[in-house]
């Protein structure tokens, strides 16, 4: 039943879907239950709060959604944002530019601010738009925190800054898909209005859940608010919330206990622990590529994601090959480029339950399979410039010291 | 981590989510994947190939969609009429007004058709509207199949035959969320255009797959029709079915797995045989309520729902109560009433993965529980009536003979 | 891959194997570990302390060996007993004789006292016996607590008094298969000197751990003990206990942590509760035998198995008939008759995670039976008899009050 | 509850226990079942045809028995030899040395013929004995096929050739713990009489099975063999295999599912192919030590083990820090020395479902444990050469070609 069954595990290092430990998976291994009991309604009530700590919120609202990135992207706009609207999008990548898709088919009037692909957004224009913009018809900032495509992070706290700068009361919508229990992520001290993440990233679960947490402006927002929206709409989980039944529609249960053994072992782990076993992965990996002579399609240090890294390959290279190769031989998985950079990044996804050992094996096999499409690396190389690095940066195991 | 543990299994009897069987359970007991390699891609298309038998269609296209049921509706609309346009919509209980309010927001003309709750559609509204509508300006027909609140089972071959008479080209849209992989469902042969279902009803699978089944002329509706929609938009499907490459966002791997497995499940007890199956513990439910003395909530005999039963408690007793007592004493999960009939009736779902001697547990339990509420019944009596019925028409398990 | 699929759930009513709580089957759902951890350890050391409190003994040291009862019996004869040395054994049922023809294999000289099946042990005969035993030729009574083949519970607070009344030092070596963790057994209160019981039964995990418990008297006796053995030596683990390793050998990792979940829900829900659980169980299943018109095959109220109930057919009727037909049509699973009363009884086993509504579903797949086979049952009368008993002692679920 | 969380997967490179697939977790994922229905008799006689294949034999006759490596051990002794029996058996490691304790208790007279460990059995001396056994007073040739303590293989042929030039008529009994499945093994070619393998090695499932399989003359050993035997006894499972009923007492229902699957896997990928994957995996792994500077225990290539590496480390280095510091610093499970090369050397297990990348995860991480404990090593060495050797010769996964 896995049509292409190999021996050994998958080395999944896509950017997402990601590993799902076992802890969660035991946790999801269960029969359904009647999601109007009051057992589901503590556990509901749980993980709104838990999960807040990973937004670092305490005023933010989380809304549990059974969908995937792109319905939370959707729930985030249309809650918050009527047709006609004016956005300021930044198009840095794949992702980026299928959210400013969807933010003009929803009829918003998007201003696209476009960066060489490998760059961080273009904050310059943005302030250029603000400073411009004395009557406020810019309605929201829209921003991927951690564009999946190149590996390029943005700055969030200047994306603030440079609000507060022109006193500009635009929303700051952030998709941080990839970025959410990943990456150090604070929307309360950074004044972001509306965060979106989803399940198959850092959070490690399965894909079908779509957790978006809106500020109290945001929430002020949606009364103003005139998109069509229905599944999508808050107001009937807010409705849910002041009742204590919490789900305007059936949640998957399994998701409602995965999650809480997710968040059990953030916390277990300590979430300041993960961010930094993420930082630490990261540079193991560019380390690696810097290795391998292979140059990192984020243009500079200040955009580095923690949670992948987009490798350029040579011109006589297609990094399709790589990433077929990699599955078909050595069963791991790698992320492709996709548009403007098919054929020319392959990605490694280092976000999620990963560890030192698993990332190495990953490094091991993508020398290999440069090898296989004619690269010239020297094995070993990769992994040897990242031991060298773990070897003084990796601590024990708390729990086993 | 279960909030409320109780001794030995819960009893699910709710109509969805519903039980899953440990082959599906067994299934989903997984990693995640790339969801762009081969092996989630020839998966992908068996689904969508098998899919289409338990619609009885082969002219529909389906969509397997991360949402819920209610997201499902909103995709069947969406895709298929404009706002303004006019449609007729049967209420009959809670479901069917849920949907009839998201029509309004969706900004669609709803001609609503009340029906007193516990009868069907009232096809003679039906029929007059469209008799004087000679101008079509009716778009579609809204119709839930199988209407949970009450055990009401729309019988949609006269909807058709309806519209035939008069030429009508409405489309038919139908709610089938609760009857597709239970009932009896000839999506082709009843002319039906778009049908929804979800995964945690009849298919025995946990929530988060909506799956709406698109005829021919929904498929070319979508070519006119301006409803905004993004997440939920089948074009976006179309374009990866043609690529090859199936889905616009990440699917769950977990639910792929899992469909294949339920599907295999249905074809392996054989499809008639499930449809019977569900008729046949229906029936036992049916006459265990009457033995009780009680009263069906489902006013005639030709709407009588093989999927679920709504029963009327009298009047002096709280149909809360016994659900509430159900589960706090017993680990029965019973249906509660909703809206209308709410503290008036309670219901038993006998749909998805389940045999007559849990059944025969559930009434067991409700006998007891209608005892609790004080309510006279004869203890025994209610199994005594199902299990006449039942030792007279359950089968021999094929592959135990 | 299941060989014999039948829909729904199948009604597991065997004494053992028994049904695994999804809790349980949950912890187990993991790869291997080396166990030789120091978390092994950790995880052992709170079962060995946690699983004298189902046994009831401070004073007892467990063996949890990867074997079954058959190999926990053997364990316990030859750590203790030497070739040549006499056992006083009782045979009252299938599982009474078996243990007897491992004795007589041993090379040990039994007594065996028999009884009628259906009956307890002849304890005037034990009383004989010892009265005689001036010289204390007799080294250890053997008995079967629960005799699984005839539903009959011996007193063991007898056993105890007949031998201090004599001060005979024999050893009481019990086999409590089926009754440690479902009934009241207390090791150090009764002087019992070796108990044996098995996962399968009451501790609802997978076959596959026997579990021993040897007070002090039976450790001493290791000592002289000259019966051949290796795997099952007792000295392997005490060296290991001291040494904090505590395997001899490879344990099963997952039958660790499944006990570990086992013990957890016991102790949730709490020992006695279970204890009352199975009483109760046991109560409403000859409640409705009696109703059936059927009899006991246990003779007497004193003997009443709270683990399980073996019912005697007419001679007209074939009891392997009903378990066939069980099986074949109601996808449930009854125990058979053995031996000399193969045949004659089949029996409910109401043994482990079971709750009143599982078994009033049995109860009732048994009348239908019964009437299959051509017993004239009132269909509904042994459910409404145990109904009527349960609803007046199933306490609510304390964590849902 | 799991004692010791650390982040990301565990590297489990011990010898056994080992990964378990998860198609293979999957399968044992489940209820308990009555193991007296004909759908476990079907799937008991699948195995037992089925198991037959990796010991590649047709004559033999396997019993999957609930008990470990050294249960089975005893199973093969006491079936086939009695008290005062002479054997030869080899002493080259831990766990021939713990065999002969165990021949020795039970009783048979052991002529002990010891190697340096890190040397193979020495063949001569058999062949010095088997030449002055006019008599044959020498029943069997007990030898360990593969030393899991030094990673030494012996070649067996070499045994059979000898018993034939002198015509002797001693059984050959295999302790094959850590090779059924992983290496070439034919018994019926080799003309072993009884060989022993276990669950939790090469067949990657839990502890819990000791598999033994007796060839025609083992069986007729039996007939005359006295000793005591009870649950190891063959007769019994005879006995049962006659009837058709296959159990002398209750197996462990999720290991039968379990080693069903684990046995498809085998034949899906090809058992010979799993062979050479092991052949491959274990010279990828010397080349590594070799790059390390470091020595093989095992002192020459014809003993070189497919399944078991061990590495002898510097005088100045305890071997048992390594292992330690695997752990607790990179979650890798290794194994350890073990009695007289305990603190000499520390091992990688390179058995079971295991692919490329696993390993060189694995070999990373002991270079850095290495520079852990002060050994001088460089950086990616060991995994370059592995690299190398495996960039060569691994082959694509034939389902994704």
């Amino acid at each position: 039943m896995d049509f292409a069954y190999g021996p050994g595990r998958n080395h999944l290092f896509v950017p997402g879907p990601t590993n799902i430990p076992e802890h969660v998976i035991r946790a999801m291994n269960r029969n359904n239950e009647n999601h109007r009991t009051p057992a589901i309604t503590t556990l509901t009530k749980t993980l709104l709060d838990d999960v807040k700590k990973i937004f670092k919120t305490t005023s933010g609202i989380p809304f549990l959604i059974p969908t995937t990135g792109t319905g939370a992207w959707e729930s985030a706009l249309t809650n918050t944002l009527s047709p006609g609207d004016r956005t300021v999008s930044f198009l840095i990548g794949q992702f980026s530019l299928l959210w400013i898709e969807q933010q003009k088919r929803l009829n918003f009037k998007v201003d696209v601010v476009e960066s060489e692909w490998g760059q961080g957004a273009d904050l310059d224009a943005l302030e250029s738009k603000l400073a411009s913009d004395k009557t406020h018809t810019i309605k929201a900032i829209c921003i991927v925190h951690n564009e999946t495509t190149t590996g390029v992070t943005n700055d969030l706290t200047k994306v603030r800054k440079i609000l507060d700068k022109y006193q500009h009361p635009a929303l700051i919508i952030v998709d941080a898909v990839s970025s959410i229990g990943a990456l150090d992520f604070r929307m309360d001290e950074w004044g972001v209005d509306v965060v979106v993440t989803s399940s198959q990233k850092a959070l490690s679960l399965p894909t079908g859940m779509g957790i978006v947490c809106a500020g109290p402006k945001a929430i002020e927002a949606t009364k103003s608010a005139t998109s069509v929206r229905s599944f999508f709409d808050w107001n009937g989980y807010l409705k849910c919330y002041n009742l204590g039944t919490y789900w305007p529609y059936t949640p998957s249960i399994q998701l409602l206990y995965g999650l809480r053994a997710a968040l059990d072992l953030v916390f277990e782990e300590g979430f300041e622990n993960v961010i930094l076993r993420h930082k630490r992965l990261a540079k193991a990996t560019r380390l690696a590529v810097e290795a391998w002579g292979l140059k990192n399609c984020c243009q500079k240090e200040e955009w580095y994601s923690a949670s992948v890294t987009a490798i350029v390959v040579p011109p006589n290279i297609d990094s399709g090959e790589i990433v077929s190769r990699a599955w078909k031989r050595y069963n791991l998985s790698l992320g492709g480029g996709l548009n403007k950079v098919a054929g020319k990044v392959f990605r490694i996804g280092h976000v999620g339950h990963l560890n030192e050992l698993q990332l190495l094996g990953c490094l091991a096999g993508v020398e290999m399979t440069l090898k296989d499409v004619g690269y010239p690396v020297k094995l070993g190389s990769g992994v040897a410039a990242a031991s060298a690095y773990l070897l003084n940066n990796v601590p024990l195991i708390p729990s086993r010291i």
